[in-house]
């Protein structure tokens, strides 16, 4: 315990979890650490949850309101969603079962980008703040808190919040210390320039000070971040990634980029993952990151020595990866940086250093508009995160999809987007394992046979068919049919299928 | 002409339209100055016309691509399309010429982000520019220009250009020299902190240096710019901007915004200038505005003494206020500052400096979406302009509407919105005649009442109506019933008013 906490004054406050548990209240907001499964506390959700169920059982309505970094895991959202102990969650979330809850309309949900919701909370636009839980590596001597493998809101919420409860998980390597670059952004009216021109530029301090009069309990866990297994690259995204990787040949070639100057922002997933497999092997070197999340894929290019530095929020890792990270964190401090979300994800910083933006998708219509979070227009799938904090402020913003979903019997290509996220003057270029549609400067109509052709072939004539019902629009900028745009969705939801 | 051009290899170079136009072939890329009906070329465009008439005429296909900062005028747009001269547009454009044969689908249009369109231009995402055409006051000695009412793209587009035709207007006042603060964006790996950290801040220098060899015609022209007439405020107008000031007033009781620290961005419109003109008579003092376009509201707020500083990119001035502007440039030089498009808009200091955000929108849906730009979907309004950089940034992103269009046929609130600029994650307040949504923290179903609340009480119960079929969606986060999602359009489309 002494070295994880070298804070006199705060080895007084250790508990466990269900001692803890007494200074969370029925309608409490709680802001949480963790980000993308990694970094969420561990311990208190299940004292929570039990707390609620008690609750519950004596009849009276008891839920509290949930902030996070992004998405965490079953031993946090999962175990809060079972209990019915949430009645408010925002951002991002990614676990099933909070999914399911949030889709039956337990559970409000806002979706926000992930750049704004810890200004928000500061500002006070979610309502007061009771309670930050926080996991951490370690507790200083001067009472500052390293975090674990994610930084998230961390700064925002300990620092709104009324009382802080720290939660030391030991399964985090203690070498974790130092990754972290700790950044408090000020307040409208006091904001200066981030002197970040480099993903691996420093601007702050490698712990968060806190008031440790606010801090009321500190538990200790020991448990691995949810860590989803990392699945090999299928066919499918070897393709997608291909293309891609095409596509930046292209760059090259055309001049406008060098093979000693990507600079990557690579959301979560196969797709993306397989990116980072197919650039193992490619022509790049010296490649930087300026991201969210620092996946196996990275790790692989650090150790090949073509990644130099990544900049993230968060771990999105492997149980194999993490471990490789605990054994070696020493050494991956000399090229990874952990930063607050409002810095990993800030418009100021991702217009400056020009990343290519690779981002999934659920869906996008034939003019190019992006939706990244409703499926049908209406069922939350994941949620916005970070994409439009990159999106608007990449040097090319990608987004990259299987052609079909669910067997074939959804198309990520429709007539008209289900739910907008991005918009048709956001989005850059559109990636397929057919190939991909590159549609700077394109006016809308010079878009459609673009992007109809990275369609899976199934598909095509259908969305010629609309297109053809479109092109009898009097108007012809962006010619539709709006009683006929939705279609494909209706004809999902009556029959299974957007097949006809 | 002596004191308008001081150097003296550029004094050889003047020449008529006229003679000019001999630079300008069929399929070239143009580049203009001209944001928002000011600081247009009004010489070069009807010669083009007339060339490319002449060549129709023997039969020969003769159009020219043109990318200008933002809307221009009837002498710009306006004799262009009437000419079939343009085969591709971009960006802004509200001259109802050009839009008629954007909508006809006889010009190709792309509609951008304002920031974002230079550094394209600069990056070759649309091809090569041949030939730049720019508005100034002067030449300097070294062979800098000097601009005119508008500093809009002008750098990025002299900049990639491989000629370069200025158009002296000496209707504009000589006294503009200093009001410019020109800064030339790095291209991406080179890019630095743009070191503003108020409105007022100078980063630049006060013309644009050029290659002078580049310059192949230097144009005189005496005229007046677009200037619209200033519409005065009528009551709808008022009261929206009342509500808008109310919450203001909130804001400020919440402690979130003081009477001294109001920064504004303002779109263009009767509804912004009516916010202008209440906040005449408004608690607020010391007001600056980071934006894009100096009004005639603004001016009478600088001679109030009630705004200190207003930093835009060019004037949208009625001919009255031009008239005062051109009297008075001198005075007013201490209160306005004209920047580069990509900085006047640019995120990074839209997220540091923190402006309310006030746009106008065609539509806003249900859930908060707005469409800015596409009647029905299809067609061509005017385009997004800068409401996506500020939005995305702004520190409160708010719109502002009339309830209803076209005598009560059309509702600014719909079940759907045709076309989405902003998205449900961006717009944290809508603003009608009766009153404000404040959507700042709530998911999606409790957005609902705040804003059917402020339609116009005739649309009321048939969004109510919507309302009821999307409620039996099972997907309960955003519920929609798609079938009938667009039906206040179609019916539009059909009978010519969404009322039933």
């Amino acid at each position: 315990m002494s070295e994880r906490i070298r804070n006199q004054a705060l080895k007084s406050k250790v508990m466990t979890a269900e001692e803890a548990v007494q200074f969370i209240s029925n309608g409490d907001m709680i802001g949480t650490s963790g980000f993308t499964g990694a970094g969420y506390p561990k311990g208190m959700p299940a004292a929570i949850a039990a707390k609620a169920r008690e609750a519950q059982e004596r009849g009276e309505e008891w839920a509290v309101k949930i902030l996070t970094g992004a998405s965490t895991a079953p031993e946090n959202d999962g175990v809060l969603a079972e209990a019915d102990a949430v009645s408010f969650r925002s951002p991002f979330n990614t676990d099933p079962k909070m999914r399911a809850k949030i889709n039956e309309g337990k559970v409000k949900y806002t979706d926000i980008h992930l750049s704004e919701l810890g200004m928000y909370v500061q500002e006070g636009f979610f309502g007061h703040m009771d309670v930050a839980i926080v996991e951490a590596v370690a507790i200083r001597e001067d009472g500052s808190i390293v975090p674990s493998s994610a930084v998230g809101n961390n700064i925002e919420y300990m620092d709104a919040a009324d009382r802080i409860i720290i939660e030391i998980n030991e399964w985090q390597a203690a070498e974790l210390e130092g990754m972290h670059d700790i950044y408090r952004m000020p307040m409208p009216g006091a904001r200066v320039p981030l002197p970040i021109v480099s993903p691996g530029d420093r601007i702050g301090t490698t712990s968060i000070d806190i008031d440790p009069e606010k801090v009321v309990a500190v538990v200790f866990t020991d448990g691995p971040d949810r860590n989803a297994p990392f699945k090999p690259v299928d066919e499918t995204s070897r393709a997608i990634a291909g293309h891609l990787l095409d596509f930046l040949e292209g760059e090259v070639t055309a001049g406008r980029l060098a093979y000693d100057r990507l600079i990557l922002q690579n959301g979560v997933g196969n797709v993306p993952n397989a990116v980072l497999a197919g650039l193992l092997d490619s022509k790049f070197e010296n490649i930087t990151a300026y991201t969210e999340v620092i996946q196996d894929g990275m790790l692989d290019l650090i150790d090949a020595g073509k990644m130099t530095m990544a900049s993230a929020t968060s771990f999105c890792l492997s149980l194999d990866a993490a471990h490789r990270m605990n054994d070696d964190a020493t050494r991956y401090k000399n090229h990874i940086v952990l930063r607050p979300q409002q810095v990993s994800n800030h418009p100021e910083v991702i217009r400056r250093l020009a990343p290519i933006g690779i981002n999934g998708m659920i869906e996008a219509d034939i003019y190019g508009n992006v939706n990244s979070t409703n499926v049908a227009g209406s069922k939350m799938m994941n949620g916005i995160g970070g994409s439009g904090d990159f999106t608007r402020n990449a040097y090319i913003s990608s987004f990259v999809t299987p052609a079909v979903a669910k067997n074939g019997d959804i198309s990520a290509i429709v007539p008209f987007a289900s739910h907008v996220d991005h918009s048709e003057h956001d989005v850059k270029l559109i990636v397929t394992e057919y190939g991909y549609a590159d549609l700077r400067g394109l006016c809308p109509r010079d878009r459609v046979q673009k992007i109809i052709a990275i369609a899976d072939p199934e598909y095509r004539p259908l969305l010629e068919e609309y297109v053809e019902y479109a092109s009898k629009s009097k108007a012809r900028h962006t010619p539709h049919d709006l009683s006929r745009a939705f279609e494909f969705h209706t004809r999902f939801l009556e029959t299974g299928s957007m097949k006809k």
